[in-house]
């Protein structure tokens, strides 16, 4: 998706905000903010937003001169939803269908985003989880088992820390040896990185690779050769969150989208009411799925 | 006060807020972002943020080549306020203390802003009153009472259209003949001007003048002589809202500001806790006003 004029206050919003998680310093803020207002100036609306994300958070890094600063974010946010697996996992089995409580909660679990709002706690996790086993998410469930059941390569990519003990339930309920998990190829706000992957114990059960990018989402034109060929090969792409969905969703793959639409830009691009756990498919080449199939 | 960082993706939020209440051009709002965000890049954050506010909306003005694009809101807001206005002098008379819920009626008023918060409805702003009515506001009261009996000559910085029916009120029990009310010298968002106070029929009651400027508060610099001459004969400055509180608030004049802390950064430049209504002094000159007094 394209960047909406909406983006832009976002954009300098959560740079400031950004900046004063990694520095205590106000000419650093400062400096931060005219850098991030400098190139807003000239932005390219055709581009999705990630790409000016991706732009920030490495000026960001630059300027502090830590290579990961939300390193101790993401160890917090892995330990929180590490918590709540043994209760998570008890709740999937005894559902009368293990894999789609495993979707919500991959879903809920999208509610660990940084980008999007920097003040999740346990509780709103917890919260945001209880609901999510109970409400309805947007997008044709039935079609989205029979995508996920045919399937022979699935490639599963990853959002952010915490999050991914969450793809870790449901991608225990697809079957492991046919998928294969991207995270993040270096760190980017609190995007999962190969570190989060090991932390939360992915790697004991499924392929993990890294996309060889720091943009928070998937530029194919930013990744590596060897994510982009695992990209092609795939037969269906479960994409996280909604970097994924903005950076992928008018691309010309089969890729099913499963995130919570948490701002009003995204909720109306894929046209849901803001809040809704979606599962929801590419624009361009139709997997059997949904009215459109 | 100074700008603050937080202030900055405000603005830039408000420039596309306004943009698109008085365009329905996407080609438009752009360039006005643009804009604002070029002039942002290289902001004086040692300058009152209304002095941002009169640039925007002067180019805003500009652009859509509308001298007074809130005019409609502001003669919307001007007849909500007046369909309230005999229900509140009941409520006023009938107070035990008839100034001092003047008073209140006239923070409560001051709900009506534009710049803070785009949507007041008759309901809000019906809410807005009623618990102010009851709500503590914080100052010394007694103090306030005290300055304002004493005062011979009271200059009255209005802020918003509609809120000048509640201004009104309080007004009147000022006794409007030792009063002069300052409205804004020209259309700037829905701040009132002349033409507002005619339609609430303040000048049949005090006399009216204009401050010579377009800025969303008061830019002494910006001001005509006849203005600034009223300001340094008048013994007390009652100055309403946020926008006067922000370029007067570190004046060396005798200035009891009266507004509701609707933005975080002037509830923290005025110790308040968000959403308090307010009777506070400026910053230098002290009155005889209490603890500092």
């Amino acid at each position: 998706m394209k960047t909406s004029l909406d983006c832009i206050p976002c954009f300098v919003r959560q740079a400031l905000e950004a900046a004063r998680l990694v520095s205590s310093n106000v000419a650093t803020h400062e400096k931060i903010l005219r850098q991030v207002l400098r190139w807003s100036c000239d932005i390219d609306m055709n581009q999705p937003p990630p790409v000016m994300g991706q732009r920030i958070h490495r000026f960001l890094r630059e300027i502090v001169n830590i290579k990961d600063p939300y390193h101790d974010v993401k160890a917090r946010q892995n330990r929180m939803a590490m918590n709540l697996l043994p209760e998570m996992k008890s709740k999937v089995e005894a559902s009368s269908n293990p894999l789609l409580a495993a979707v919500r909660l991959a879903i809920a679990g999208n509610a660990i985003d940084l980008g999007a709002n920097s003040h999740v706690t346990e509780s709103t996790l917890l919260k945001s989880i209880r609901q999510a086993l109970t409400t309805p998410f947007i997008g044709d469930k039935n079609a989205f088992l029979k995508a996920v059941t045919e399937a022979k390569r699935i490639l599963y990519l990853a959002d952010n820390a915490g999050e991914i003990v969450f793809d870790r339930l449901l991608i225990e309920k697809l079957e492991p040896k046919r998928v294969v998990v991207a995270v993040r190829g270096a760190p980017i706000i609190n995007d999962a990185t190969i570190t989060d992957a090991h932390t939360v114990g992915l790697h004991e059960i499924v392929q993990v690779i890294d996309n060889g990018s720091d943009a928070p989402g998937t530029l194919l034109n930013d990744c590596s050769e060897d994510f982009k060929q695992h990209f092609l090969e795939a037969d269906l792409i479960l994409a996280k969150g909604q970097g994924n969905f903005e950076t992928l969703s008018n691309e010309p793959y089969p890729i099913i989208f499963l995130f919570q639409a948490k701002c009003p830009v995204i909720a109306t691009h894929a046209h849901v009411p803001i809040g809704t756990l979606v599962v929801t498919q590419s624009r361009y080449k139709r997997l059997p799925y949904g009215e459109e199939s």
